[in-house]
């Protein structure tokens, strides 16, 4: 029960009527359910967690949770307020999940000072039934992770890690060499995943464990196991498609790379649109190079 | 009914525990309806949107429309998906509102392309029974925007223009000039409300209108007769309390100014943090200054 | 011998080897110096001055000088170390220049805080026989104006004022506004020359005077006469073509457009590459719109 | 006589009056050249190349090859023009210089396309007598490295490699994993040495390498010899001093340290200012941390 390993932020799969696809959402979460994965991550950005619903949100943490009896579940909960991080945080732990991951708030991004952001962080923490994971993803939030934050919370008995997404080693390595051991630091970035390991991550919640869930716990499981030349080796064949999810398509891409891997992406919700139909063609030779390499 | 004029994004009062504290927000209407103002903007940045929920922004909505009859009433409701941003459009015009204001999705920046743009702000607009203008604010969103993207709504039959909140006047006059006369351009930065005039602007969302309304309109007014002189020492008179509001102290300098100028700003919600002890030596003389000016 | 009206930044024509064009920089000279400008820059942005060795500054001084007896001559001579600006404002004082233009330092972005940059300007003028403008051009340096810095150094008997090109109207109406009267603040931005006129600045360094000087000084001619109607049209006239050179092309841009206006831009120096051919058709009518404005 | 290893970027000691202090420069790298570097790198970001006159850099050229007899010799020659890159290049290969590393020109930023910066360095290696290594230093160019560029280049007999200082450990990956196994890519960022070669970096060019040549040494020999234990604890002991010397205090920090190690670092060169007083105390536990990592 913790971010040791690897871990799919799941998507959220809507249909061409821009509802949820719950079915399709719980056949991945079944279909995922037979690899080695640490656990499951919903909610998260790639789970388009800014566009949904509450209602929504209940529903798809309780089908995770029914689902994947057993597994670490890890929610996303953070919203732009305290008090609304607080209440989310409450209800999802009542659905079942086993810990929170928590967004920096992000709108007054000039006020959300390295102070306002430990409160916000504690106070969250202080209400919340279950474990807190920090989470900072500054290609989203357009807010840079304060120095010296992650060693300030790691004091509180309920904060219990966080995710760095901002593909920064440096920032990452910095942050593991500042708090204690139990405290876990997850990278949220596949393109420094493994060079990521080597700084001290526990593991990686990426976004390309839904589509090639294989390499990306080979990875994992080759750092483990002190057999860098395969690490290396698995990194750079999870490069391109990361790249191409990450940087090209964004969620769409993703969901289209999980058909590829027989898995129901659905359509994205607008503003966010279907990837072009080019990108069929730029996904399907780099899912299978990073199926190869396993 | 539009934007021409001198329009405050009212605040959200708080009370201490957090709760919305709807009587302060009332008497504010109430004591702004005094003076010329072109209308009223609620759910707006100023207006801590992000933060609310929505039962908290209809009750806004309902209580703006009751102490302001007959004023102009432009509710925010830009969310992160079109169908949210749909679904609250409908409702506060159900409520009252006379159009609505609609920010730019911005969570998924790099996917926020002109082209997802344009189709989010036309779903919204073929959608809504009110009048739609469009909210760009880059320090809050991080989202440039982009060339081109006005003109090619500014045709739609139920957009109306634009609230611009840059503060880049170049941009701006780019904008101005390349729509019909019918769309309006408001400036959303108080730090170029006279410039942005010049070039066209036909008035200004400003957040010190909240606290100095006469210095605010007087400026308009100025501008409107031609009075550049006196315009322009108005605008120099209101530099430094805009630059203390947006600059230093955001919203909570805002509401901590209305409290000088007999309004009731109440507390922010967290993670905003209250305003140090020093902004209220630091903004008073600032008040005066702009209200000597008129 | 002042910034107040019209100064071209003279661009500095190249041969097809990449040599200097003395002659057609001196054919530019004598061409504008028939029009109501006040004065001349040499060894500006658009000048390329980043990339002339230093004999060639001087030849191109020394011609300017030439060429134009008894014009305000203004020349760039802003190093990235402060004995070099010492050395090249002493030399060029020496060739005839009446005034010098010293750029940030900016290599060492996050070292140039207000105090390095105040002691920089500072030391510069103890030295400088001549009087000393500070320049600040965010899009090339990279580096943003410290608030404060313009009124801590308009008190030197030397620093008679500054260029601000980065187009924020905002910034350049609070330095005006911080500062004594007899400190010009020139605007070096032709998307924003109007308001920023509108806000005080004494006059502009522009890019575009080069291709469209009777525009540009009609622009600035209008707007001391009080005419902001003619002001504001001729603005909108100019600004497609300051886009299209400040944005699209740059100074290759810029010196095929003088081409087109009976001048001499020469190529550019390479890393610089011309502009495709695309750019001929899609100048040449915006010159045209803003010497029709006039 | 590569890039494999570690290689100091040599500071330029001043003398308090600003001058040249060449015999501290040579004392400096004969007291380096006791250490198992792969070679020296002269006028470099770190060496205060920008605020070098010509006549200096030649003197420090010739001083290195002097002291440094058969050691790979290094230097910078990024001009921003690319005629005056070729001429410094083939000048400082006349003094001995092994090969030239050549900084993006970077001023005219939005011009500085893919396209023309290939053109720029195939221009220069054309030229050049020694083998050309490409370098990318956003933090001072405030230029982005074109994805594409480096394998576009790599086919050049004459280019051989880059120096890759972003920090951001995937793209160097990405770089790695798009050129062939000859083309070397050094990572130039302390704060990410270990993971850089985890993911292929052949090297470091690392300023810390000034002060604590033998840490720098073990962490590269700990990973050649596959001790990925050591190499990261090697790496956690040098991030504190990287950061302060990176991100607090800059040359002059990296200056001050140099003293405590023994060797002379010498003055900044204005607008650079000296280390805080306060930096003293700061920096001599982070360099005793990292010596006693060894």
């Amino acid at each position: 029960m913790s971010l040791r390993g690897v871990i799919p932020p799941l998507v959220t799969p809507f249909r061409a009527d821009g509802a949820l696809d719950l079915a399709a959402f719980e056949a991945n979460v079944e279909a995922l359910a037979a690899h080695d994965l640490a656990g499951f991550l919903v909610l998260g950005s790639n789970g388009e967690a800014a566009g949904l619903e509450e209602e929504e949100k209940r529903a798809l943490v309780a089908a995770a949770r029914r689902r994947a009896p057993g597994r670490f579940l890890l929610v996303g909960t953070g919203m732009e307020s305290t008090r609304a991080t607080v209440a989310l945080t409450r209800r999802v732990a009542e659905l079942g999940a086993d810990a929170v991951l928590v967004l920096t708030p992000h709108y007054y991004k000039a006020r959300m000072t390295a102070d306002a952001l430990r409160l916000h962080f504690e106070t969250v923490a202080d209400a919340s039934p279950v474990p807190v994971y920090l989470y900072s993803v500054p290609a989203f939030t357009g807010l840079p992770w304060p120095p010296g934050l992650a060693p300030a919370l790691a004091a509180h008995p309920r904060i219990a890690g966080m995710k760095e997404s901002s593909g920064d080693v440096g920032l990452l390595g910095r942050i593991v060499s500042s708090v204690p051991k139990h405290f876990e630091v997850a990278c949220g970035n596949a393109l420094v995943f493994y060079p990521a390991l080597c700084v001290g991550a526990s593991g990686g919640v990426l976004a390309v464990a839904n589509c090639v869930p294989r390499a990306a716990v080979a990875l994992y499981r080759a750092f483990v196991a002190g057999d860098h030349a395969r690490a290396r080796r698995l990194q750079e064949a999870l490069l391109p498609l990361a790249a191409a999810v990450a940087t090209n398509h964004g969620v769409a891409g993703l969901k289209l790379a999980m058909g590829f891997a027989g898995l129901r992406g659905g359509e994205v919700r607008a503003p966010l649109q279907p990837a072009p139909p080019s990108a069929l063609d730029e996904l399907r030779p780099l899912l299978e190079k990073a199926e190869r390499a396993v």
